[in-house]
């Protein structure tokens, strides 16, 4: 298993609103593009697990609690880890921070489904980082 | 207390991502175009909520689970109701439905907040249609 | 021909930036938005166009010029109508409005394509509304 | 005069539509992270403009020409040069690569205006950069 991936970002104007902090949909992209660098670090790719092993990965659920708002150009991190796994699915927590400040805390299911969105097995290549 | 607020939507091509269904992060946005027609049905508004009350309505968490996926040129509706209330924040069940197939459903906790981002009781105009 | 097409749409926060207005980029959402509810008023859509047809709509160029900017719950209104056409591609004209004040004008140039991405003729029942 | 800048990006999910290449509004966004990341590059940024230089930066009018699709996981890069400038705006010509391919060619008008709107000269700060 890995132990934890650390991937950074910057606030742009397409990432706020007129409150004036980061629209609280956006949140859910940035994990999303951790979780594809966590993908990319392994040597994989989602393109590469559709094409070689027909596999795609899903989101099932997201339990997100908002702590702080970031705002306009703050520069954010994002760590994410294992929590725990099943032969078809594992549940990754992500933590946004802005330094070492807590703006968000995530926890998000995954489940591995084929082509025509059918449950399947994780597949080795993936299993091996995330068990 | 409101029994319940029906909201109906489209889905297009913004909405999508290549996987062919709609991206994760965008049900969150059909989820707040619902509760802010929600609010207008109160003959509220956000602006008339900041403006006349100094009234923000800030999400604190949301928890949402993916039951099938919507695609593009879908006709979906948002189910909204009240689940409980305290005197500064309240929590919102929301249903994504495709005819009668469930394809999310998500809980929000929102809480009232001034200009400043300090919790205040949810002004009486609220107050009114979620107790 | 069709004369012209009005689309409504009200501004909701996930379309605004930090800067308290509609994101520059956001209009073209809205522009797509109508685009698709105006072959829909021809009794088409984008999925009976590729499944039937064999046809995508795609965008080949965009010229949009910012008038004034649009706020949060604004109502807006889009008024579409042909520019000019060739046996692949037409030229649409859309305004975007609130009330009587231009927020946008924007000139997109769009062609037709099958599935493989080559230019093709615009089909027969979609050309009877365009030419 | 700066020269040209380069900004890098990678296509995730979100960027992506139903019709399996980057969604045309989406292009935008990119544009205008090369832009912000332009200003950084001065030693600036919108923050910095705002509260230092009473100074917004924003979109008049923008020209997108779409040659290629972008896709899921493409690396691209973003190369910026100043086109032509007055006293109170300036002209960017954008070009969007993936390697030596040519995706998209933008031809974007800024012009500076004060907190309220009004149009005004190009603080000498930046003026510096771009004239």
């Amino acid at each position: 298993m890995f132990k934890n991936f650390i991937f950074k970002l910057k606030v742009y104007y397409e990432d706020t609103d007129s409150g004036g902090v980061v629209y609280y949909a956006n949140y859910l992209k940035f994990l999303e593009r951790a979780r594809s660098e966590l993908i990319y670090s392994f040597g994989l790719s989602n393109k590469k697990l559709l094409k070689e092993y027909d596999t795609l990965i899903i989101v099932k659920s997201c339990n997100i609690q908002y702590k702080k708002p970031a705002k306009l150009e703050d520069e954010l991190e994002i760590d994410s880890k294992i929590k725990s796994f099943t032969k078809t699915s594992f549940t990754i927590d992500q933590t946004i921070k802005r330094k070492e400040e807590i703006i968000s805390l995530a926890e998000i299911v995954l489940v591995t489904v084929d082509k025509s969105g059918k449950p399947i097995k994780i597949p080795k290549i993936l299993a091996n980082f995330i068990e």
